[in-house]
């Protein structure tokens, strides 16, 4: 459990009772999660589009904006949970790799 | 640290890191990663636009699929934490609250 | 004139006097555009995430629904007509090269 | 046909027979074709993400960038005006409505 880059276990597990509580298992496809997912990004897109770059970088600032933008950052979480549960994605897997294939396209510039 | 539904902070610090080090920090303002966490959403929507929702389903046994989603999924999850970390919200405190409030907007249906 | 595939110069004008007497042209940079189109576009996954193929097959056929998709989809070419005006394109040369370069990269299929 | 601000009945012929004769109309359902077009607009957003505004304003002078953002605009129009066809929506009826409803949703600033 140690050296885990995320470890989101027990959201699995919450998210995966909220959606059987509610009979929500039938609609939820990893086609049809892959959907909502997008629809909740853009919900955060939606927050920014008309603000300047710099707007942005101070919204931490502007408890209210904060806040929208938390609970669509949450939303867009919770719908990557399921949609990695439905497939049977480890996150932590997937991340830990991704990263190290990243560095490996992306190199850090030299420093000496 | 215990009792949270997800544990992120080694993510949200190597990100940091990898940023630093590629000095992307310029490049990533709040409006810019919304857009970025938007591309790689879509890049998850692109693999099941055509499939239908039981091909979906069935995704997890076919292990070049499986390994393709788990990328896009990695790729989301980095911007989003990235995002998160940018603007201080706190995911599990985020995930948490919204989770809260999903279960007073959808009560889950009456068993006796 | 004759022979466009799509003739749309009268909505290029009354949406660029639209912009102008709201003074929206600040804000309707291109990048801002393309983040507001993707919002659009949200609005009508959204309508369709959770039916099936055959539901959304069927949505003509409901005239609340019908009349939900035709104002997400007028918001998704007012959004396209203003990006592609903001930058000179010719929406119908534009899609008339891509139809030829779209035949050639998937060729119909024989038919004897 | 005169006083149209759009006139697209070539371009859905077209698009239909392009269809058609790749048998893809199984594919086109409306749920398949909104991914399709999120996915194309994302490709556009894509161009975008890391540019400023400004840059963003200036992609018209930059004629390969140009030419990369024609491409993503006409296919996010192929696939609208496909979702619009399937679902026997008239774009020039939707847009029309659209944009009579948007000026009473935002009035035009009084200059006297």
């Amino acid at each position: 459990m140690t050296n885990q880059l995320i470890q989101a276990h027990a959201l699995v597990n919450a998210l995966r009772k909220f959606a059987e509580e509610r009979e929500w298992e039938r609609f939820h496809s990893p086609k049809n999660l892959s959907m909502a997912l997008s629809v909740e990004v853009a919900e955060l897109v939606e927050i920014f589009q008309w603000l300047t770059e710099d707007e942005s970088r101070n919204a931490a600032n502007d408890d209210a904006l904060k806040n929208a933008i938390s609970e669509e950052v949450a939303d867009v979480l919770i719908y990557l949970v399921r949609l990695a549960d439905k497939l049977e994605i480890d996150l932590n897997d997937a991340v830990s790799k991704k990263i190290i294939k990243n560095a490996q396209k992306y190199p850090a510039s030299h420093k000496t």
